[in-house]
């Protein structure tokens, strides 16, 4: 059976429920500020940002698992704390690729926000933190926002096949940013 | 887009990453040892079991998630300590309906191992316990087996859609056991 691609053996990984690290992963995906051009309401903020070391915004870390329908991706994304002028840390945002795809993220580490969106404007924020799970259902765009000190660490899964289409957010953005107003979050 | 019954809205949920409650669920399905006739190797302490007060052997909480193709269901399997003979307390097992479909359990509390075996032979024990996850590839049946003191829970997702197969196991059973041995677990 094993001959067939899309199959793969059994296997166990630390993911560690208090830092939110996950042990031995099989490829990270590192995102700098230089890769958020677009994304913030100040973009000479952004601009200094990158002159001044060009940060790391966000990491994802990943198991090999075959990317196909039927089974189930895990990663870990990992949020650094932050601000673009007063608009905090957040990343790209994306819908799946097949768009009538879900995916869950279970926060475990600091505290933020999983912004989404439907393609007819529909727009929820819902609070993610260690143990609360935040359900993104089929056709949302997602897209994290970490309003803490610390980086916002979330375990997530969605299923095999799903892609991501980072291009409609790109050009359509989300209609809610979420800013630190006098040190407090605030959603405009 | 709402009017889909196959849509929902964003929502969150509390999991709780040390003791694995989640807050809030929908719906609770409760199996008790007289649910698990014929697993056991030892029928009659079982039917001891079931007469000296028929124990819940384990319960799954559920959040009220469309079944279909492209979300993820998402539970917290909560499976009690205990033995049968020498054998410790286990889930029924189960393929999915839609064999090629996967699972994920992340464990969250106590420690045991998930039994996982093809309809071709294969079988493997992966150990789980808190923050240790266990990826069950499409194609393996799956049970938790808990050799430890306190209830086993993990939490768990699959996709919509995947079903339940308990037939097949009821037939065919696992190729392995897990014993208490003089204190420790043996796999037979």
């Amino acid at each position: 059976m094993m001959e067939n691609p899309a199959l793969c053996m059994p296997f166990g990984v630390d993911i560690d429920l208090i830092k939110g690290a996950m042990g031995d992963p099989d490829r990270v995906i590192v995102r700098k500020a230089s890769n958020m051009i677009g994304m913030y309401a100040d973009e000479a903020a952004l601009s200094r940002l990158i002159e001044h070391g060009d940060p790391v915004h966000y990491e994802v870390f990943e198991k090999a698992i075959p990317d196909v329908e039927g089974h189930l991706i895990i990663c870990i994304s990992k949020l650094y704390p932050g601000k673009v002028g007063e608009e905090y840390y957040m990343t790209k945002g994306h819908y799946h690729m097949v768009a009538g795809t879900a995916e869950i993220y279970l926060g475990v580490a600091g505290q933020g926000f999983m912004l989404m969106k439907t393609s007819d404007g529909k727009c929820v924020a819902e609070p993610i933190r260690h143990g609360r799970m935040v359900y993104v259902p089929p056709y949302w765009a997602h897209r994290s926002i970490n309003t803490d000190d610390v980086p916002l660490v979330s375990f997530c899964v969605y299923p095999g096949g799903a892609g991501h289409n980072y291009g409609d957010i790109e050009k359509e953005g989300f209609p809610k940013r979420i800013f630190n107003k006098h040190g407090v979050p605030v959603t405009q």
